[in-house]
């Protein structure tokens, strides 16, 4: 497939005046949207009214919508399942895999890990009671921690500040030699890189569409397991819509057969559809592609910002291969360097304490963008601009 | 307050052609709420991009909304939160109320209850081990089986099937008297009748803002819980956003302080969005008033199909006191007339093995759709229409 980036970025509603570096915490709107979901209101719902779970597809959609995210992170049909948020869907998969591993207790994971999902390991050991455990430990000593007492390796595979990504296949790998399962938190990863969940034998993943996959605000996270396990899940969180017959309102649960007993409630039909939009852009592309065009930016990126620069370090790995689709500098300044830049039209977002990150995603971002963003940087270090800045409290979800 | 029902009328988009009886299943579309939608997608996510979480006050709207859902159930401010679906909140309000009284082990429920709370409750009885328990009884012995072993007694007050309304205040107070808590599920309250969760001292609250609320289809549920509970609760689906200092990226959870503790993951944007356009007609209106025109609605509904429909037997309670805002009939062939009715533009909808089910909105149900559905109903009765029915699966959400 040849990709004609060019194309898609014309399929994007992209504000005049914006570079816009900050797809990896809120994807930007598709253009084809906002008829899509008028659409979804008017004519499904206000027309529809209740028929619409089936005339209109509602019900359906979240195995859907499921099988074309399987397709960008090297999954099978029927092994994906779009609701809820990225938290619950961490859950999901901790729970159902210490449920499958009940004489394992702990859970590993890395302290670069994304807080929320230490958070819900915590609070689900909690609920367990005092044997269970997360264990947190630092990057270079997972291999070190894996032992038969864990249960899950539970790790993001590309780290939300640096941009680090680590080798999903060897350490799957390494689990696995020990008895233990995978789940990987595709947060960064989904439409940044080239994932392989079937080929790295990978447990579960999850993770968001609200970044690089341009869903929305809020839009519906996704939760993958693989297709030896799925029929084995015990859903901690068991809600009718997994259930095997959840018309038949019998007092007593059983999951359905296959992914969809990871479903819980009633989908959020209106994040759906702004989800269904996107996806059509990514059906043109092949993530190969996304991959080689977004290692052009971002390697373009970082030798323009070290050639003008000086003062800015470079956090992410500087082998491509290494870091996913974003680059973080770090500087003492960082929060109000990145005001500057957003006060002159280049959003890209920080990071505590030190760090100023951009992401880059080829379905909008242009060579052109990423020379701009690096030369207003250039001026704003270079004038000393940032210490204008005003010291805003910015909260970004990431 | 006097309310102008035919003003809230015109605030709603309803199809011509139709009868809209199924409002406790699918709230149907404020004419508002697709320039609210369209503002949301192109202005706010559109313009704003990232940057929307704080512009557009994403970050606080479930804070926001739940304050204005708290007026419609009785409720103070800052003891309701908006977020996830119901079946997520069951779990929340569950986990948190067996972690309150650690020595008892025993969920109380009837059998009459939503599935989805029992199954929620099953799941997490399961991965909290064999001494957990979810106890299901018929109605009437519900009393008797409370005990000093009951943690929680969850009930949903008002029976999806039947209407048939609990006594909040009293149920409640017995559940006290043995030192047990309380979880109400509002789905078909919240909206429907005037709630009193601060009166009756109702422990924990959770609901839908689907159905009587009219957020559109996937809407945000809700979470409450009593003032002196919150800051003693710990969450089991402990996510960022209920995290003391989500932005500052610790790596250990610490609980909000109040009810945002129960914030989980990254809000839905869009369907909050539709759901505050939905509360500015609710912002309008007393619960009083609602449930008076509630009753007159049924309690005529009611007559006159009794008056001509000697086939049909009444399944809710005749005294509309005890009952919500909905009424059902039972029949052998209850799957067919509902198909019947829905074929001559009357929707309401069918509840397995034979009930037929309809709810009542005075927001926008007049007395004249009552009437016309009550003589088409006869019609249908009375020339055996219902034969003609097709026999479609048609899974309708409650």
């Amino acid at each position: 497939m040849t990709v004609d980036f060019a194309a898609t970025r014309a399929l994007f509603d992209l504000p005049q005046d914006v570079i816009y570096l900050d797809g990896n915490s809120l994807g930007p709107l598709p253009r084809a949207t906002a008829k899509r979901l008028a659409d979804c209101v008017q004519s499904e719902w206000g027309q529809m009214l209740v028929t619409g779970w089936n005339k209109a597809g509602w019900m359906a959609q979240p195995n859907l919508l499921g099988d074309r995210i399987a397709r960008l992170i090297g999954a099978e049909a029927g092994t994906v399942m779009v609701g809820d948020t990225l938290s619950i869907k961490v859950y999901q998969a901790l729970a159902s895999g210490l449920d499958l591993l009940p004489k394992r207790r702990i859970i590993l994971s890395n302290d670069a890990n994304f807080p929320s999902d230490l958070y819900i390991a915590q609070g689900l050991c909690n609920s367990l009671g005092p044997d269970y455990q997360l264990k947190i430990v630092e990057n270079g000593a997972i291999e070190d921690a894996l032992d038969e007492t864990t249960a899950l390796l539970m790790l993001t595979e590309v780290d939300y500040r640096t941009g680090a990504k680590f080798d999903m296949g060897a350490l799957t790998k390494k689990a696995h030699q020990v008895g233990a399962l995978t789940l990987w938190d595709l947060a960064h990863s989904a439409g940044a890189i080239p994932v392989h969940l079937s080929q790295t034998k990978a447990d579960f993943a999850v993770g968001c569409t609200y970044k690089y996959l341009n869903s929305g605000p809020g839009g519906p996270a996704f939760i993958y397991a693989a297709p030896h396990l799925i029929d084995k899940l015990r859903p901690a969180l068991a809600g009718w819509l997994g259930h095997a017959d959840p018309f038949n309102f019998s007092q007593t649960y059983e999951p359905k057969k296959g992914i969809a007993r990871m479903r819980i409630g009633t989908p959020p039909v209106l994040q759906m559809a702004a989800l269904e939009t996107a996806l059509d852009i990514w059906d043109l592309v092949d993530m190969e592609d996304v991959r080689r065009a977004s290692i052009h930016l971002s390697t373009r990126f970082i030798a323009a910002v070290e050639a003008s620069c000086p003062s800015l370090s470079l956090a992410s790995p500087r082998d491509a291969e290494r870091r996913g689709s974003q680059v973080s500098f770090s500087h003492l300044e960082g929060f109000a360097i990145m005001q500057a830049l957003i006060a002159r039209g280049v959003i890209g977002d920080f990071r505590a304490p030190n760090l100023i990150r951009f992401g880059f995603a080829p379905l909008y971002n242009t060579e052109d963008d990423i020379d701009s963003a690096a030369r207003i940087l250039a001026e704003i270090m270079r004038d000393d601009l940032w210490k204008e800045a005003t010291y805003q409290t910015r909260a970004a979800v990431t």
